[in-house]
């Protein structure tokens, strides 16, 4: 048995949205007790990751990494057309994730305590985002 | 219900391969509506993103900044039987992906427009690559 | 079918923990002859990754390139209430994995010959860890 469910974000632009209530809501909505979640985002300038969901530094910590080893403006980046934060979008993208997929357990995903589904959006811009997820068991 | 399907793909050396038509394929001849698709790659020094599939700049700079983050010839590297490109095509795989998971909606992979599935060869000598497709549904 | 099962680590510190067997003995027990085996880790300053599974020298390698770029200690960091390797231990978890997505095929995780799935603490403290192995077919 397979549930399919769309989340539509609207970014501010770059930085940490919470999908944790969403993609639990969408678990719980499916009836699954016992199963998987895939959560895919459809976008190479946005990413996905499970990441502490406590302290606001460490997305902020996480931001000045990326713009230590991605710069926007980076003189190496030839694929520019969109600006100086394009290709770092792409290479943020391509180290962190476009999927996740969680074990459902109980009726929920069983993250542990410190675990929070993030969108990341590595664009200045503010963008819409579309994230299927897709439960299944 | 599970299906196998097994990619062989001779690569030429360090470089992207589009493998988007065989996975997008596997999945036709499937028969599969919903569900999902794992792609699977058995190997530790090539691996696998969804990347921006439009302009190859991109897979150029994506090499760049590999280069330059973990560069081919590195003295801090200790493993190195197989050569200067053994250890930093082990780092690659191990930041990007062996297993990318998109959901199967209305008979196909629901990737967003500018998503391809690729597999990055590591090493500069050709390779042959097996990457397995298995869906679900 | 779903089958779950949950590996605990004690782990020693800083370091690579080979949980292939436990994996497989899971997978073996599920009775599951084709499908899907999901590892899941339920904490951010661990992760999950395949790696070649024969030299040693490859994860003493893979620790001098995160502790290259994402240095414990690293002035850099505003997350440090619990330690120099606090804030790194969730870098390092980003950018590697919480997840692996391993086909079954003939009853077993059809790894290559060098793929071995291994837990990473990321932590110098010893820690109590959470895995949780999914089988679906």
């Amino acid at each position: 048995m397979t549930t399919q469910h769309e989340i539509q974000v609207s970014t501010q632009g770059r930085g940490t949205y919470d999908l944790t209530a969403d993609v639990q809501s969408a678990v719980h909505d499916s009836g699954t007790r016992i199963g998987m979640c895939n959560v895919f985002i459809r976008h190479t300038s946005a990413s996905l990751m499970l990441c502490e969901n406590a302290d606001p530094a460490v997305m902020q910590d996480l931001e000045t990494f990326m713009s230590r080893i991605a710069p926007d403006g980076d003189p190496a980046n030839t694929h520019t057309q969109e600006g100086p934060d394009d290709m770092p979008s792409h290479i943020r993208s391509v180290i962190t994730h476009a999927d996740l997929n969680i074990p459902v357990r109980d009726g929920r995903c069983d993250l542990g305590t410190w675990q929070g589904v993030y969108l990341w959006e590595h664009r200045h811009a503010p963008h819409e985002r579309k994230v299927t997820v897709t439960i299944t068991g």
